[in-house]
Parts: C-alpha cells; sequence; structure tokens
C-alpha cells in the first residue's frame, strides 16, 4: 500500500514509509518475544541507562525531529521543541523510577511457624504493542510516555506509527535503535511497525502481552474490542479523550471573572483544542456575566493553527454540528483559515436541563470548541456534575481566601475524573511520582491505569508469588542480601 | 422460582430461600451505591472495627454454621470448622490491612518552581457485585476474601448466593448483617441477593462498579462477556480453575519418590480434589517409577468424600472421560461410593508428547483426578511447561541439597503462573502480605490481580490525582498533618 505523510498547512503530502506487511508485524512481534526475558533480566539501572540514552540521542536530534515534527503536524517550532525536550526529560524520569525499584512491589513474608516463606514481586509481562496520538508526536509518540514506562517496566515494545506523522515516527525510531543497539540492549526490544493493518495484526498477535493506546474513543474501544476476540486475553490500556469539565463557584466569579474567561480561552484553543486534557465544559454561575465575557475573551485572542488530519478538520466540523444540534447557540465563533485542515474556534452556549446522561453534549469533540453553561443553584449544578461520563481531568475556579463548599465539590468531581485541578487549567500534565492521568470509563478502559506519572509502569507488569524458593533461585528482588538496594516490605512492615 | 438446598451425602433437599426478584436485586444495587460515599469516607481503621466485629460474629456462630456448611457440602465439620476459624482470621488481616493504608499509595510532590502541587492517592470504585465460590463455603463465599477486601478498600458489597449453600449463604448474610449494623455502618454496606438471573442483574446493574468471582471457567467468562455488554465498562475480577502444573526434577525423584507420591496423592484428592490449586499435572523422569508410586499411594490412600453439587459430579465424569479420549490412560482408580454425589478419585497416565497448546488434556477437571506425565529430556518437559495455558499455582521437587536446574526452572514455571512452591503442593494457600493468589489468562481475566492477600485491596480502588487543591479540600490521606498517619512517598522518596 502506498503511504503517504500529509503536511496539515496545504494539505500537500509526500511520500512515507510503506505499510508493514503482515510477515514484518510477525518478525517484530517474534523478536520482541524472545527478546522479553533478556529485556526482564536486565537490572532496572541498566535499563535506565538505556532510556538515558535514548533521551540524549533525542536531544541531539532535536533540531532535525522538530522540523519533520513541524512538517507533519503544523503544531509550531517553539511547541514541539519544548514538547521533545520534556519527552526526552520523561524517558529519563521513567528510568528512575525504574532504578527506585518500588514498581516490583517486593513483598517478603518470612517462614513463621507452619505457614511457608512466601516472596512477592511484579515481573514483566513481555512484549507491549504501542499507539501513539496523533495531537502528541513526541509526548505520546513513538518514544512517549508508554513506550518509556514499558520498557522501564521491562517489557520489549513493538510500535504501531501512528498516520498523521509517518516519517517522524521513522525518525524516532531510527534514533531509538540505534542508541538502544549501542547500549547492548538485546535485538527485538523495540520496533516499529506502518499501517492499519499492522495495528490489527499486532493486538491478535499471540506474542503481544498488552496493548497500550492513546487517542480517540472510537479508535481505542476498537482495539479493545478486537483484543477481546484474542484465544488468551492481554490487558489493553486505552486512554481516550473526555469532556473535561470546570466549575466556576459564585465567589470565584464575582472577583476573578475575566482572569477565568481568559485561562479558559487559552486552555481550550491550545494547540487549536487538540488536547486530551481540554477543559470542553464550564459550569458558571448563572447572572455572572461570564459567558460574554468567554465570548469576548475568545474574539480578542484569535487562535490560530491548523488541525492535524484532514479527518480530525472534518471530525470536528461535524462535532460542532452535532452540538448545535443537540440544542447548543454559539456565543461566538473566529473566522476559520483559508488554507489547509482548518478549523473555526468556538464557544457556545447550553442550557445545564440538556446536560444529561448520554446526551451528545456530553460527547468529546476534538478541537477548539467548548461549552459554556449557568447553572442556577447547587442543585442544578449537582444533577449536571452526576450525569457527566467519566473524564481524565476536572477542575473548580475557586475565591482566593476560600469557598465554603470546595472540599465537598473537589469530592464530588473526583467521582468521575482521574485528576481534579482548583484554580489552573487541565491542559498541563506534569510528569511526577503523584500524577495520574487516566480516569474512570470511558477516559480509560481500566480506571486504575495512568498513562503518565510513576505509577505508568504498573500497568505493564503482575505479580508472582514464589514460596520456599531457594534464594539461589529467586529473582534478584526478592533475593535475601537485596542485590538492587530495594525498599522492600518485610513481614508486614517497610525496610530498607 | 422454588429454591432448594440440596445435602450432597444423600441428594436428598430441603426449601431453601427464594430467588431474588428484579426488584430486590435493584434495590440492593441502588443502596450500596448510595452508602458507597460514607463507607469510602468511614477511616478504614474504623472499617477494620466492623470487618473485626463480622469475625467476632462469625466465632461466635461458629457451630451453628459450620452444621449448615455440613448439610450443604459435605466437606466435613473438621475442614469446615477450621476453614470458618481462617475465614474469620482473614477478615482481621483484610482489616488490619485497610487501617495500615498502603493501599491507598498516598503520593505527595509538592510544588517545584512552575509546576503544580500535585497529589494522588487511590479512592474507593463503588458497590462490588460478589460471585463466591462452592468449594470454599466460607474463605470464598458470601464473608471470604473477595467481600473482606472489598469492605476493606471502602466499598459497599452486594453478593449473589451460590445455589450450592443457599441456607448458608443467608445465615452467613444475616451474621454480617447484624455485626454492620450494631457498628453503625450504613445501610446498603453489605447485601445479599440469590438467583442466577439477580446475578446476572448485578453484572449489569448501573450502580456497580466492579465485578469479583471465584470458580469456574466458563462461569468467569461468561460474567466477564456479560459485563463486556455494559453500556460503562467495569473491571470483572474472575479467579478461575486450572490444570496446575508440578515438576519433578530427576534428582528429587531419586531421594525422595515415596515421599512425593504420597504428597502429591493427598493434594490432588485433598476436599475431593475440589481446589482451585489442586496440582492437575504431575511431570517427572522417566524411569524413575512414580508413576506407580503415585498409583499405589492412591489405592493406599483410599480418599474418601461427596462432589459439592450434582453438576459438579456430573461435569467429573464427563471431564475424565474426556481425558481418556483425549490419550490418557488409568494408572489407578478407588471405587465410588454408592449414595449422594459421588466421584471416584484416579490418576490417568498421558504422553508428554500428547500435552500440547489447546489439548483437552490441559483443560481443567474438577475433582479428584490428576495426570501424570514422563518426561525423557529437558527438551520434552520444556515443550511440555512452554504449552501450558495460565495457572494459579504451578511447582518443583527438588533434592534436599539443591538441584543444578531450579533457579531456571522456576523462572521457566514463572512465566505462567500466579505463584510457585517449591516442595510443598500448592492446595495451600496462606493469607499474608506477600501472597498471590491469581495468574495469567486463563486463570483469571486480570493478570494483576490478586484474590487473597493484602494486595487484593487494589483490585477495588482507582487513584485521583489532585492538583493545587488546598489542604483543607484534600481526601484525609494527602492533607500535609496525615491525620491517618500513613507511610506517605513525598518528593520521590518515603517518609512516616
Amino acid at each position: 500500500m502506498t503511504s503517504l505523510s500529509y503536511q496539515p498547512r496545504s494539505g500537500t503530502f509526500s511520500p512515507a514509509p510503506a505499510d508493514s506487511s503482515v510477515h514484518d508485524v510477525d518478525t517484530a512481534a517474534r523478536e520482541a518475544l524472545a527478546a522479553a526475558p533478556a529485556v526482564e533480566a536486565t537490572a532496572p539501572a541498566a535499563r535506565a541507562g538505556w532510556l538515558a540514552a535514548v533521551a540524549d540521542a533525542l536531544d541531539s536530534a532535536n533540531g532535525r525531529l522538530v522540523e519533520i515534527a513541524d512538517e507533519e503536524t503544523a503544531l509550531g517550532v517553539n511547541r514541539l521543541r519544548s514538547e521533545l525536550e520534556r519527552a526526552a526529560e520523561s524517558l529519563r524520569f521513567y528510568g528512575e523510577v525504574a532504578a527506585e525499584g518500588s514498581w516490583l512491589d517486593a513483598t517478603i513474608d518470612e517462614r513463621n511457624g507452619a505457614r511457608p516463606d512466601l516472596r512477592r514481586a511484579n515481573r514483566s509481562l513481555g512484549p507491549v504493542a504501542m499507539f501513539g496520538a496523533s495531537n502528541f508526536p513526541f509526548g505520546f509518540g513513538v518514544l512517549g510516555h508508554d513506550t518509556g514506562s514499558a520498557l522501564a517496566a521491562g517489557c520489549p515494545v513493538v510500535v504501531k506509527a501512528h498516520p498523521a506523522h509517518p516519517r517522524l515516527s521513522a525518525a524516532l525510531a531510527d534514533v531509538a535503535a540505534r542508541a538502544l543497539h549501542r547500549q547492548g540492549a538485546p535485538t527485538g526490544t523495540f520496533a516499529l511497525v506502518f499501517g492499519y493493518a499492522a495495528g490489527a495484526g499486532l493486538v491478535t498477535h499471540p506474542a503481544i502481552a498488552a496493548v497500550a493506546f492513546t487517542g480517540s474513543e472510537s479508535g481505542g474501544l476498537a482495539l479493545w474490542r478486537l483484543a477481546a476476540t484474542r484465544e488468551r486475553h492481554i490487558p489493553v490500556y486505552a486512554e481516550m479523550g473526555t469532556v473535561n469539565a470546570v466549575v466556576v463557584t459564585p465567589a470565584a466569579a464575582k472577583v476573578r471573572a475575566e482572569e477565568i474567561a481568559a485561562g479558559f480561552v487559552a486552555s481550550f484553543t491550545l494547540g487549536m483544542g487538540q488536547f486530551c486534557t481540554k477543559p470542553g465544559l464550564l459550569l458558571v454561575p448563572s447572572g455572572s456575566g461570564l459567558t460574554a465575557r468567554v465570548g469576548s475573551a475568545l474574539q480578542r485572542a484569535t487562535p490560530d493553527g491548523w488541525m492535524l488530519t484532514s479527518g480530525i478538520a472534518d471530525a470536528y466540523s461535524e462535532g460542532v454540528r452535532r452540538l448545535l444540534d443537540a440544542g447548543a447557540t454559539i456565543v461566538a465563533v473566529t473566522p476559520e483559515r483559508t488554507t489547509g485542515w482548518a478549523a473555526a474556534p468556538a464557544v457556545l452556549a447550553v442550557g445545564p436541563e440538556l446536560l444529561r446522561v448520554d446526551s451528545p453534549l456530553l460527547a468529546e469533540v476534538f478541537g477548539p470548541v467548548a461549552l459554556i453553561a449557568e447553572y442556577r443553584s447547587d442543585a442544578e449544578l449537582h444533577a449536571v456534575l452526576d450525569a457527566l461520563p467519566g473524564s481524565v481531568a476536572t477542575g473548580v475556579q475557586i475565591a482566593p481566601d476560600g469557598d465554603e463548599h470546595v472540599a465537598a465539590l473537589v469530592q464530588r468531581l473526583s467521582r468521575k475524573a482521574g485528576r481534579v485541578v482548583v484554580d489552573g487549567w487541565p491542559t498541563g500534565v506534569a510528569v511526577t511520582w503523584a500524577q495520574h492521568h487516566g480516569g474512570p470509563w470511558p477516559a480509560t478502559t481500566d480506571p486504575t491505569a495512568t498513562s503518565v506519572g510513576s505509577a505508568a509502569l504498573s500497568r505493564f507488569v503482575r505479580p508472582v508469588a514464589y514460596q520456599d524458593v531457594p534464594d539461589y533461585a529467586l529473582p534478584p528482588a526478592l533475593q535475601q542480601a537485596n542485590p538492587w538496594r530495594l525498599t522492600r516490605r518485610v513481614n508486614g512492615g517497610r525496610s530498607a
């Protein structure tokens, strides 16, 4: 199949790497399976070295990679340069998390009377099939959070290139393959395949032990359903786009209206709204004047940029139309570009009584559109919050000196989301130990999983208990001498 | 629908609680949902008090409960008495784990330059639908590991009674409901429903947030598939029966043959082989004489008992027939009882070349039958181990002074199992911090999940990250004053 690399600014195209054959996919999966024991047996600190080497190589290649990425995504060189720097930092972070070793959850209960010696540690699941997102070609791309955390957790990775940036994918894979090879990582530790059929072939390949995906709900659920047809079922971690609601309290609206309006517009139009953490719904007090202020803020901001693919541009227009058909009305809209894959940023108003379970108004529209609803009472606000589907993030804007209802509101919001932000906007996702980037269905296919932060490794391991196994036959994490110097739980208590 | 309580010793029956109506199921699920915030908000140490009160009530009612259990299961009063004592102990253990608080995984990254304050802790998923097993009416019954760990993790539980012990289920639920009420647990914390339709109604009820199941592969997969039809997908943790292989090394066979033969027979016939951890396949060195010794050991042991239900007794006969049809031959068989739901314990021999992927010889037959295969080389042994499906447990019998290949063998066995036992038998499952009772598909529907041990709580929680949330609005686990005195990870390091 002939493959093409498109430029969103013009809609023009150039040749891209050809789709992988069935044989290529099978080879990649088999080589990953063959490499799995050696990748797992490599000490986590050594795998941290692999990841650091890849990160260094990305830094060295920053200029060249950003150039290709900007051609294929039109996200702009400044944004892409810093995204790539952060992606390299994230790889180092996952290496540090691997070396620290808490993800192994090493737990030892020594023999006690008739009770046997029991020791448990996590082991690596095996080859991971990775599907990156269109909107973060570095952060959630070929060498993004999923690949970094899977390698950190001792799993080989086979990436399916995103069709929105095939040339960049090939360049990233080349950088990674060279760096891993120089580090002595086994053949099969990392591979890249191209094409829709290759993706389906990976998900159903017997050698694949887990699937990681970031992208649309339709794409994630399609992979999830495909994986469910396997003879041997495997975990599928899909992180999907959601409507992320932000509540403005009456006290906040009184004193911070202008700042909130500007912040909301900046957040939902960032990268032309192509963020899974985009705040898609602002719930404001009725009569606060915030709806008009947000409209003015959008007119002043005149956000500018392109959509990532022609499909996304088309889906955006259709999505806005669907919102209008469902009862939303236009507050403000800015002019659409006349070149390339364009979209017109817009703010729509909607009555809170329309925001009910299964309403099309509560389905994500990917791109620079957001809804504002004015609530007239706490009861009306709570009814909307209870109707929201699960989301990746949510937030509340409060008064500077605290609001009496904030604790209850945070608690209510946390029932439906993976992250609750106060006085900020959900679009920024810090890469730290405490981060959680996930959430209840349909934000993800597994509410316990995160694709960012230290806990991202946990998706790619499973525990094994060893009963009365002699020390010389135990994995290093559980040996008496503790060669990896882990903090372990011994007989119920922590010990270094 | 008229419901009946059967006695395995005679096949006779008496009336049992009627099947729950659609209305009953809906009420139970809604009350559980209404109770969920209060159950979660109860301090874990207070929930530990609830569990201890239920445990004390079980101890007080031991005699009466064991009597009913013995009528309905014919497992014998000695076994049942100690199973109930252990079940009470397990509830106390899950309470201690709840109070210790590691399951909350409280993690704090304080503000650092432009990076926001991020705090993450697990929160309770919500109402859990619990399906117990026939073979452990206490340990995996109405108040077994799943109920104990779900309540410990702050989730209300709605139990679907197992049809093999409806009167016992009602009695256990009554004990629990009274104890929980005395402790001040909210209405809806715990409920019991009866009947097949009630179970299906629970799994598809919008209020249910997770499903826990212990039992057969067919039962577990049916619930898993049913749950996959839900609009909002939820986790289904099914722990299912597997063939649990045990390897005897040549060195072990030389010096410990008699002990191994006797131990194997005792383990696979324990409780008439009605254990999900039954060692269903012994892999012995060719020419070691172990096959004949196991046959003699079975003849000497003459295990005696009943099957739990007429369905299980029928499935056992059919299962043994299937093994024989697939090429197994009889080594020894003991006489079958002539009363009640009987089964004839048997040892069958099979050529290792028949033990291939998808062979019916590698599908569990629930009951007192086991296979022995004689391997002629390491290559032949490894081919069998590689063909094994995932299992809950596995093991190896080694020589007293160590065996050169043990480390590699343990490593190979751990690829396919949740627990590896050396020189013991898998049927005993200690309840400790380090235990793991689960395993790769088809042992469970989630290879990361355990239904026994401290990590059992993790099935019923999900993380939430709080970004820049003021201290007064944070959950207690993340507040600066650390009111629950948790060991937390702060800025990447552990602190008490």
